[in-house]
């Protein structure tokens, strides 16, 4: 059953962290896709180099979250957010549907003390099989989840145009994360709507204002400038977006600590907690 | 199990206003298909414009359901008829075959105190087992809505022919609206019956003769000359359908509660209640 | 479980009905396939103008077994054979496989007062998947009706040949037949064996005398010479059919219930009950 | 669960007849498959015609053990192995994937008091997922009767090369042979190895060394030569195979009860009980 | 639920044996792919002439655990790991998709005392549908065996390459071990990562630090240079695996106890136990 429930009220009381509402979430779930990554070697260390400086959330997935189990153990204010499916989206040869697989159920997370689950919305135009079998996927994990009282963040990601960009294209997110909306979910991680390789903000508002719920930002490949980025985040912030879910920019960091500092005081508007 | 129950009587009775016995739904689900669209970005706003102007219903998916919470606690003479399906229809690429996700479950419906569920039948000749599998899923939803004594709203709409006209053919209509209405729907949705473009009064008196439960008229795309549709509504409503489900012709008016006014009077033949 | 029980032997004991033991079963189920004809626009009215005339059973699917429910309560002595499958076998494209969806449970068709389930088994040599999923449907059905003494007509057809004519080939329709009783069908519902356009009766007979339980011959389109089609169905029974189920050469007769006496004549032996 | 119970080992008791402990199975389930046959037009005096002399099993599907079912009451010491699938393996053109479709479930076997089940179990390297789904299907058929303690007998069948010649070739009945048995079948129901149209008997002898359960051999199709058969169907016990299960050269004989003496005679080593 | 389970610790400690915390695993379960196999005709003399030398663990697949209980019962300081799939990998026309079908469950693993359940992870970019099935499946089935307390060990083989050789490249086992392991794996038995053929000893000691739990490193084919294939295991050993997965470099030595005892030379570092 889809309803606001007390226990999605709390949770997500702990996942935007007071006063500002805000929330970062830092994903290290990249090993379950894409296999191990520089930054990601030992998963215990990757977030223990950030841990300390408060993130709101790591993002992992069930054999991660074995992992660093310690870590969690000790520091009971950052919210786990489970990552539930396995894909073949960011590996498969061109042309190929991406395909999502459970690798954790509702009760898996809730067993994990997760304070969310996250999960893809692929929208594949070309392959609707395929869209068809995530799309039911999702609405039936939505529900289950809403049963248990724990919210989902629900990962629109637009697979059909011919490139990255294309899918990246302010009309394709915003279609997507409104249809995510409506069928059920608590939380939204979206790509930067992108206008010739930069984020409009005005298109991030407008989507941010198209659903009742918090909308994140995910930051996508690890670049250079990390303060362009920094402005870019505060910027998208001001523009609506609740947050941002950080990964290599954080963990392939010179100082993945400090990065996350960094973004307290973008998203947060402030290093204090 | 299909069966004329008094839970289906009573949320019909309510769905069907006296003294006319006809229906006026608007329809903002729009969005779980295609997105947010100018209108609807603001759901509770696009509800509040129309609602006080006491349509029979409003017809929405599960996360907009909740959004739009307040609104339907405060007008609780105002029906809610849940969309359960997510589809591809509207935004498919040429050549692609529907698809039907289910969002929401009969016991969802009901839980939100939804007076009916509507759902799409697709007639797809070319894409037999995608057809059979939105059958066999409408057929399920059938009974799985009658054991509550919901009554289920069923939308069968061709998707055959090279073009949209040849699918709105009266003949197609017919086929697939006496085939819903065998399959156990409760109330029929259709698309208007056109010949040369125009409404086929006689091809929708046939069809509205050939199933014993109410049909209501779909509006479609937005069209200029609002008088023109008036008129025909009221011609369609002379020709034996009990009513419409309206959704851009009413939420992208320029005085949406207006338009439910003009459509009161068109369907219910009286502006008072 | 698939077992001779007392409720298959009363059941059937009211569909082949005393003294001959034979059975004319009125199919009244078209609307489900091909959407309205000329002749059961109004359901209710066809069966009424034949009802009357005591045919042994009416066959119609579940949205319909509600719309005649008046006249069914009327004449209880006329048995009701649920069409349980809708399919697009009827309305599908050249070269496109044959479709079954469930409308119907075992425990729908229990519930409805039913005395049989009718479903089709397609033989489709060139559609093996298609095939080999609406075989599973029939065989759990057979055995969901088995665990309620629900009998099950079976109602082979092939869909093989490159034309309907080698569909009904007297060895084709002989090995469909043999194949649905050793699956476990109640009765059979065969295609009127043809060579060169004509009843094969000896093939008939083989057919017959193949399979230990009654074989019914389908009446297939409107013919224009009613007293051959007579002869012809006499002749069926005198080669082992124990009756026929009749459509369209019943209700679009001119006089439906002359063409079910004519019937009765035929297949009872006697105009008399 | 897969497990030696005192279940399977009685009535593998009563199939592998004393003091010899081999056994003749006669098959008369070709109906399902390919309609009725010259010889089994009428199954119960086909098996009439035979059952007196004794063979250790029949072998029928659910709706023919309806047929035969006073028989089987007056014989209860021949053994039923009941048939639980249906294929197109026999009937498919050229190309087309093999497929199997349950008509009987393991309960269904135990209610009517069979001492085996049978199933195939096809190599397809051409159709991998046909054969998968096959694989799975065979497999928790295996589960399922092993839960309630009833052999099942697999029959592997080769249907990969270009010619029936090549799937009855040594190596790759040799393979599959061994495979189902690693799959947990009780009983093996093989092929004959041929090598050059004749019955290489090392070859069969290495078979029946591969697995510890026993190996019967098919009798295939009708032979002539009635007595090189036979000598062959000794010399097959000789190097190993625990009997043979035989259809047409039985039923289709001039003589079906001379026939199981005279197999009576190869199997058990002497026509005595 | 996937989690660190008393059950589990318990299993792994007898499968990985003290003092060194290493494990030789003699794999027999070939036949259950491939048929029977020079070395395991007779699987129980073939386990019989190593069992004395003390493996860790004897894997085979159901059919075969019942074939060997005696010596299982004999041993019962050996660990049973059984094989939970069937595949045609090993037997695939080139160009088809790997396909899995279970021959066991959790629950039969554990009913035969089992210390662990061995399945395989194919990665196929090339059929991303089986692949996905495949995944769903492993995934299930590692919160199945995680519900009962019982260790997983995923066999990552990569499938997607045009040679062998690529699928064994350093790149692609890295990437599929991690995802295993980020799926919940408890243990991984991994292709020996070659460059130019020989294992390359570096990517190894990267790969098992890229997990955190242990790493056994697959025989492979038959080699004939014995000692050199002793000295990579030791280095392996030295690289951080855990231990060794053999199959016919053991059953098809001239003397397999003898390659036994060489084995827990290289893996346990002494003959000793």
């Amino acid at each position: 059953m889809i309803s606001s429930s007390l226990g999605k009220r709390r949770r997500l009381g702990r996942l935007f962290r007071r006063p500002s509402g805000n929330s970062i979430v830092i994903a290290l779930d990249h090993g379950l896709f894409m296999g191990s990554m520089t930054g990601i070697e030992q998963l215990p260390a990757s977030v223990e180099a950030l841990i300390g400086a408060a993130p709101d959330a790591i993002q992992v997935g069930p054999g991660a979250a074995e992992w660093i189990t310690p870590l969690l153990d000790a520091h009971p204010q950052v919210s786990l957010v489970l990552r539930m499916d396995a894909t073949n989206a960011w590996r498969r040869p061109v042309g190929q549907p991406a395909t999502q697989t459970w690798v954790a159920s509702a009760e898996d997370a809730v067993h994990y003390g997760a304070d969310a689950a996250v999960v893809y919305l692929f929208g594949q135009p070309e392959a609707p099989q395929a869209e068809a079998e995530n799309f039911r996927q999702v609405a039936d994990m939505i529900r289950d989840c809403g049963r248990l009282g724990l919210p989902i963040m629900v990962e629109p990601l637009m697979l059909g145009g011919a490139t990255r960009e294309s899918d990246t294209d302010p009309v394709a997110v915003a279609m997507l994360t409104r249809i995510a909306y409506e069928m059920g979910a608590d939380v939204l991680k979206i790509d930067p709507p992108l206008r010739s390789g930069a984020m409009d903000y005005d298109a991030l508002r407008q989507i941010c204002d198209s659903v009742p719920v918090p909308v994140l930002v995910r930051g996508g490949p690890k670049v250079k400038d990390e303060s362009a980025l920094l402005a870019s985040m505060r910027q998208a912030v001001a523009a609506g977006s609740r947050g941002v879910v950080f990964g290599r920019n954080v963990w392939q960091a010179p100082n993945p600590a400090e990065a996350v500092l960094l973004l307290r005081d973008a998203v947060h508007g402030s290093r204090e907690d």
